[in-house]
């Protein structure tokens, strides 16, 4: 990041027709995209967005409240047009890339969809590790290639999105690892578990962090306890950082993958601008320990990116703005008095 | 409303493809709008935005960061396209309409300013009635005349903004005498006065409530302690709810207009959306009373409409992923197991 851009954009703000601070969470965005991007004419655009897909043995243990079967139903989704991500890309005019890192539902080839197939599911993380050293490098590998075709084709902002049917309650134990918390404070309903559905979840996530020990290495704690679209994102989040490329963090998935990426380099920190605030419960603690205030709480609990998605034209309303106003000497507006 | 069209939105938002609930308030958003304009294909465009402009006597009284001026140097910065709520209408493709119904600053005719000029301001509501009764009139039917052109030009949606230094003065005011709170409550900052200046100011808005006296009659009391912009914007929302005209309600100061038209026909409350919830600390009430959970809470507080223009992509996304999304059956995806 540059502090000479950014210093320069804050300036900026301050001379704007409009009382300082007024735009409260806008005026920062802008300055830290300008500092990110290295230019006093900040933008998002164009903008790539990537949904990463796989499923999760730990659906063995009746986790989640849709069929593991959805997982690859949904990528079809995504190709023909009609899963929530593929309607905001369009309206947004962001380009969309599915990678499926595998499912257990057979699904044919589909436009839109890159097939990354490293297995049709993790491993049940509640009895053994969800993935071998070698599955969750393809991940990571896979994820840092979508930054380098990211970086390739100039975009100047990346969004990354998730599914995986029983992806919560890998993403729970992770966090719980990582942050070193109880199962209960972190573990939700997910996609809809009523009160004896998030108790066994608890169990199942005691359970894995049981198995799993006190390793805190992060490579080991995302091989033992992450998912194949969670290990992605997080070499999705440490490539956009070491290319420059600003990331719009979703929710509760995205976020913890986020974390891990952070964990593994701080200095990802950086690149990370939050979108909102996920309605699942344990996103609360992942956004508090990445010291992140999103922008939007709207009770959105989806996935696929598309809490990202929904927040992104906030961050070109803040370019725009930043960019095209006045200042108050170039439109002969008075400033603020003498105290 | 159409209360048929909201229970035929509410069931298409159970079949589509994510977990029931899962879009949180922007759910509500697309039933909200299908049902206010009997549709089943929401949408909020074509948008009108107006922003109406006016000066204040009270601030002989010192109550505001900002110089008189102002007021009528900000109607040339709207006109000119510096301003916030300018680069916002053009990014949005938005109609922008701005009606100067008096300033104390003198200002040529400009293009894209309607001049409806009541007065150079209001009078000293400290000491005096704000108003006349044939001003307020006059306001009140400014503000309906914008809403009458709105449905000519088949408008879906409607943002008010304001424009007038010291207006935070006469909204807290009004806000004081219609929710009988006392001023230490309501009154705050505004464009940024320091902890001496809001309780200059709140001694002020306490006179002026001890001059008016008991007298809750609505139009009373905007007559007392209004402005000629609040009382327009008052005007408008009266005139949009007539004509079956969605407003998407901005910050403090249209959220007091609101307020106003609500205490005077109650079943404008129903075409109202709240787009943010403003750092000025006075709009928290405002909102309690009207029973509003704003869509943001970004810590703005410019005024113009400009917080609702910001919102406005909120509503766009709500309308697509609602019409354009693929229902469970549709795309073939499997839905929630029974509990």
């Amino acid at each position: 990041p540059s502090t000479a851009h950014a210093a320069l954009a804050t300036e900026r703000q301050r001379v704007l027709t409009k009382p300082p601070g007024s735009l409260g969470q806008l005026e920062q965005i802008a300055i830290t995209l300008a500092g990110l991007t290295g230019t006093d004419q900040p933008t998002v655009d164009p903008i790539h967005i990537v949904v990463f897909a796989g499923d999760h043995g730990v659906c063995a243990e009746g986790v989640s409240a849709f069929p593991q079967e959805v997982t690859a139903q949904m990528i079809a989704n995504f190709a023909s047009g009609g899963a929530a991500i593929s309607v905001m890309a369009e309206e947004l005019g962001a380009s969309l890339e599915v990678v499926n890192l595998g499912t257990v539902g057979e699904i044919p080839e589909l436009p839109g969809v890159l097939n990354q197939i490293i297995a049709p599911s993790t491993a049940n993380l509640a009895e053994t590790p969800a993935m071998t050293s070698s599955q969750v490098v393809a991940a990571l590998t896979s994820g840092d290639q979508t930054a380098e075709r990211a970086a390739r084709a100039k975009c100047r902002l990346f969004i990354g999105g998730d599914m995986g049917i029983g992806n919560t309650t890998s993403a729970a134990a992770l966090a719980c690892a990582l942050l070193d918390q109880a199962p209960h404070t972190l573990v939700g309903p997910g996609t809809g578990l009523n009160t004896e559905g998030v108790a066994r979840k608890t169990r199942v996530v005691e359970r894995a962090l049981a198995r799993h020990g006190n390793d805190q290495d992060v490579l080991s704690v995302l091989t033992s306890l992450g998912g194949f679209e969670i290990a992605a994102l997080t070499g999705a989040i440490l490539g956009c950082a070491a290319r420059k490329i600003p990331v719009l963090v979703d929710g509760f998935i995205v976020s913890v993958a986020a974390l891990t990426a952070v964990h593994r380099q701080p200095g990802v920190r950086d690149w990370l601008i939050f979108a909102h605030r996920s309605a699942e419960p344990g996103h609360h603690a992942v956004l508090k320990a990445l010291d992140a205030s999103p922008l939007l709480d709207l009770g959105m609990r989806l996935g696929e990116g598309s809490g990202a998605a929904i927040a992104l034209p906030l961050l070109r309303s803040a370019c725009a703005l930043h960019n095209r106003m006045a200042s108050f000497s170039d439109a002969g507006v008075s400033g603020k008095s003498e105290d």
